[in-house]
């Protein structure tokens, strides 16, 4: 129906598949893609052509590289006696933007869903307990998402390392109010998990 | 200061460089990338580098095209004798989009602005002049966006237009409402421009 230029038209249906972003959207992008000088369009476009290419997972935690080995895990100054486990890489990124962890990280691939019919085998569970049993860490932090899914998995990652021979610490991220969060518009599932995740204050 | 995996890292600046994408956007973009199969990535990539390399601006009214002519103005349906001028190729697909005009356009390229120094010789306003005067068509709708600097393009293109030997009726789009808007919310300014414009009703 539209009378696109045939290569404006296809970078738009292109657009459109990305998350979050609509028909309206994608014209838009393309229109200012179109308004660029030549040379930003094509590093764009090389950039995501690189992406696929360049990239694989890391051999020891799962995270994206493109070596071996992850650009955390080829770190000497990260603790390696602290493995955090995540969901996604991109959940990894999110505790790195902290920048309060100063261990490691394993990326299981996804959260155990019997909906979504996905199973330890299709996680990369078993890798992580043959690491925990090598590497022999001092903690395990379970930092899957605080979702029916990533609270099972964390349980059910729990029941595993404990029955190791020499078990290391299992901690679990807090649950609690965001902060900069009104205690007055937060659900009531998260008021009563900061309730009983409470702290004593020292003065 | 993070540890992308160094072509995940360059496009995500790439993403943050686009309209209304931010840091966080520009992230989960690109991980959404890294989760799709390759064939799709490379589609978004292809389509991205083919833009600038095949588009060019139509002869006839600097739309969009891959040819010598833009695909409205090479339809031989459109209605040669209303020429409708619009700033940018983005609002000529707004009016497209509405399936209400049957005729053809001309993109100016901008709006004329004091502020940005943007003068007439900046804008395909001779190019205007010189078709109409060839083409004599029966009408001219200035169709520039109701902004300061919109306003005073179509003033200004109004006047030029007078002059001519054959001068064609020239037109202005409505200004009111929006469709489904409420009155309550609208600015002054629409709500004096629609009570100015308002039609009689017919029953």
């Amino acid at each position: 129906m539209l009378k696109y230029a045939a290569p404006l038209q296809k970078l738009v249906e292109e657009l459109e598949k990305l998350p979050g972003i609509g028909p309206k959207s994608a014209q838009r992008l393309a229109f200012f893609l179109l308004s660029r000088p030549d040379d930003e369009v094509e590093a764009l476009g090389e950039a995501v052509l690189a992406l696929k290419s360049q990239i694989s997972l890391c051999s020891r935690c799962h995270n994206y590289t493109t070596g071996e080995l992850c650009p955390i895990c080829e770190d000497p100054h990260r603790d390696a006696s602290a493995i955090c486990v995540v969901e996604q890489a991109s959940d990894l990124m999110a505790l790195e933007r902290s920048g309060e962890y100063q261990g490691v990280y394993h990326v299981l691939g996804g959260a155990l869903s019997p909906v979504a019919d996905i199973k330890p085998s299709d996680l990369y569970v078993s890798d992580l307990l043959e690491r925990v049993r090598q590497v022999e860490p001092r903690e395990v932090i379970l930092a899957t998402s605080p979702t029916v899914e990533g609270d099972a998995t964390a349980e059910y990652l729990r029941q595993l390392i404990a029955q190791l021979p020499e078990p290391p610490q299992v901690t679990r991220i807090a649950l609690g109010l965001p902060v900069g969060g009104d205690l007055d518009y937060a659900d009531q599932v998260t008021v009563a998990r900061a309730l009983r995740g409470r702290t004593r204050m020292e003065g």
